[in-house]
């Protein structure tokens, strides 16, 4: 990712009228903002009224139609549902693991991937295999057939940028399954993608490969997968330690047929191109263990500040604004697909696609997905925004469920850059709760994205 | 405040082989400390089993004893003991406090403020009246005399920077009390200094004017007292509504004979310059209701790391490096005043000191105090820490138990500026605990904090 961090716009920007005058109107919007927010109480609606939001789980229904009077309170013209086929899996009760040493027996705090098929009824017991990464898979191929096999892949604490470590550790749990189960392994267990001091699993999204026998797929909490590593390792041969030790693992996950979804999609029309759009937005679903508070309630609920606030300060937009909650984004990213499926086949103008989807923490910058011409219009308004915390513009990529917009339409993709260092402590797992919510932060970064979403308006890109 | 934020110098910098070979080696600092820092671990200690330091009392003596052990541990050459004279307050039990309305009686969570005399035995009871700040105080002279006045001076939510709003709300804690006593008040109540969205009440230092009586002051969570201003507001006759409100209040807080604490001081010793120091620290001691985590727990263990760190490189310093664990910054500043008072009689020469005082949240900068050509000679190193999350140096502060020595000896004085959105909600208050400190920010402020203690080493100021 390249990076065009805070350099010498400011000394070429600062003086000009433009400038001032948007400076103006941004400390309108923070004023607003830190005065009058509603993301605040509306994430707490969102978390502990409604909860989790799995695909397909009957509360994502309850947010859906929670989503539409809040996005409507807050100033659309108008609300509506966009339909997209979602995967509907379902976990089925609390999973579970069992690390076997000879006649010990330790429970493991584990969580089913989303995906996963079940275990047989009663679980499943084969011998545990320790494997670092797909180059030990392939050197001990041989070893794996009828085993569970444990990845374990730590996340690279070195990264300041955490989900640098993610993108590193994450295919283990996408693709561990099939790549295991090509050599005939009858279960795996992933080390959580996590670098947090607690033991929560954290589950997330695995794709199976059809070419091979789906087999079941969990992910283990941190502190029981670094003892599930000193049972093997404290033994000298590792070999002989393997063969001494199993694993019980039990899930009812399945996945059922496909069911209906719905973006929840508001407008506030523009004045001068109304079959323009400018569209902020993050995912109304989430993971089952937790509450989706930062992942992405705070994306949800800072888009619609992002319109009510904006409407509340007396703005009229040049372009028609769409506050967009996504369905899907989790399991599959069909509501996305089908938000730009449907901008293209209605072949619509859209200028900008912003999201806010690395949760509810302090901003640091915005992340630009865009042609060179589209990234040079914006990298001058970096100055407006240092006083609220954005001090870096990159360019990219952009997030999950704008990226698809980019490459259907052409409109630059964006998102917020929230600090990074806490987010994988609570992604996905039982953590990501209200609680871990700042207020502040919280509104920080909407103030940060309606003065973007104000930029692109008035000056167009 | 002038800020002088990452600009052009990058340009200027970047290409330097001096800025090459610095870059690679904070690149090692920061691999040390991802991999190897006990900063979290001796956090947990000095917060879970000493816990709370208030200057004077048990722990902080258990507080300075560990850090001794523990400064020596990270490799200090000689470790030693600075006496100062201190400050003995003590809460003396549980404070209370009851709103009464009528025949309604409300208990609010409260807490008396550092130095504050007890109520009478049995507690206080007298009409409250509600004052906004010292203006309607002025105006409202006649009415105060024998009642209790809840100041009632909300954060300023406008400002980004939240230690601006402190600043402008904390002359009602520290002064709110003689002013109030002036005119005849038995005892005040101050809205804690915080913006949280709970109801812990927060305490902090309060000085008395000896010319008017001392009269015992509270702080009360931002909860009741909205519950408060509500019991006032909600009349429509102001004065009448207030002549019907009493307020109970109750502490056994005194102050007792000055007593001794020690500034814990770890020697480095400089191979170039060993009669020429920097210094590198914290506070070690902590407000009584929780485990002064942030406050300032973990300035005193980023510094601790900062010599484990750099050693552990196998860095060898031209300076005599100084970590230096404060006594008594929350009551009085005396460890800092002893500490640049013996620089002083010494004619010792200070290069530099560094102090981490904001909590250990993610780093956002650092604050610089000296001459301008000090601040000449660093403003070009920003750029090697922007990859770790600093973006921003100011000039114009830097900490409480640093800026003495500036004043003593000259030295450029320091303070890391972590993210400070949160710090606020926990400070002074029995939020400050361990559980809210993140390890990887906590990391992140003592990469950059051994950084700049680096730069400043090898190249002089």
């Amino acid at each position: 990712m390249r990076s065009f961090l805070f350099g010498c716009f400011v000394f070429l920007f600062a003086g000009s009228l433009a400038a001032q005058s948007d400076s103006v109107f941004i400390r309108k919007i923070a004023d607003e903002i830190f005065h009058n927010s509603t993301a605040y109480s509306n994430l707490y609606t969102l978390t502990k009224t409604i909860g989790q939001r799995l695909s397909g789980s009957p509360s994502t229904y309850t947010s859906e139609k929670w989503a539409q009077e809040v996005v409507k309170k807050a100033g659309a013209d108008n609300v509506y549902l966009q339909k997209a086929t979602i995967p509907h899996w379902v976990r089925g009760g609390k999973d579970q693991a069992v690390l076997i040493t000879g006649k010990n027996r330790q429970s493991l705090e584990v969580i089913a991937l989303g995906n996963s098929v079940s275990t047989p009824t009663g679980g499943l017991t084969a011998p545990m295999i320790l494997i670092k990464d797909f180059d030990e898979l392939e050197r001990r191929k041989d070893e794996i057939k009828g085993k569970i096999v444990f990845y374990n892949h730590p996340f690279n604490v070195d990264f300041v940028w955490t989900f640098q470590a993610y993108s590193e550790a994450v295919p283990y749990r996408v693709f561990g399954a099939s790549r295991a189960a090509k050599y005939g392994a009858v279960g795996t267990v992933v080390r959580s993608m996590s670098e947090s001091t607690d033991n929560f699993p954290h589950t997330g999204a695995m794709i199976y490969n059809d070419s091979f026998p789906k087999i079941p797929t969990l992910a283990v909490g941190l502190q029981d997968a670094d003892k599930m590593v000193a049972a093997v390792t404290s033994k000298s041969d590792l070999k002989e330690s393997q063969a001494g030790l199993s694993l019980f693992i039990s899930t009812n996950a399945q996945a059922l047929p496909d069911t209906i979804g719905y973006n929840v999609i508001g407008e506030w029309r523009g004045s001068e191109f109304p079959d323009q759009y400018i569209t902020v937005g993050g995912h109304l679903d989430s993971w089952d263990p937790a509450e989706g508070a930062h992942d992405d309630g705070a994306g949800c609920v800072q888009s619609i500040e992002v319109l009510r606030a904006l409407k509340a300060t007396g703005y009229k937009p040049k372009h028609t604004i769409r506050v967009v909650l996504f369905t899907d984004e989790e399991n599959g990213g069909r509501g996305a697909k089908a938000y730009s499926a449907e901008a293209k086949t209605k072949n619509e103008k859209h200028i900008f696609a912003l999201e806010s989807d690395g949760g509810g923490f302090t901003p640091r910058g915005f992340s630009f997905k865009g042609t060179e011409s589209q990234i040079a219009s914006v990298k001058h308004w970096l100055p407006l925004l240092v006083p609220y915390g954005v001090t870096e513009f990159n360019s990219g990529r952009a997030g999950a469920d704008v990226e698809p917009l980019n490459e259907a339409t052409g409109a630059m993709a964006s998102e917020l850059i929230p600090d990074s260092q806490r987010y994988f402590d609570i992604h996905h797992s039982a953590g990501d709760v209200f609680e871990k919510v700042n207020k502040r932060e919280l509104e920080l970064g909407a103030i940060n994205m309606a003065a973007l979403i104000y930029l692109t308006d008035k000056y167009g890109l």
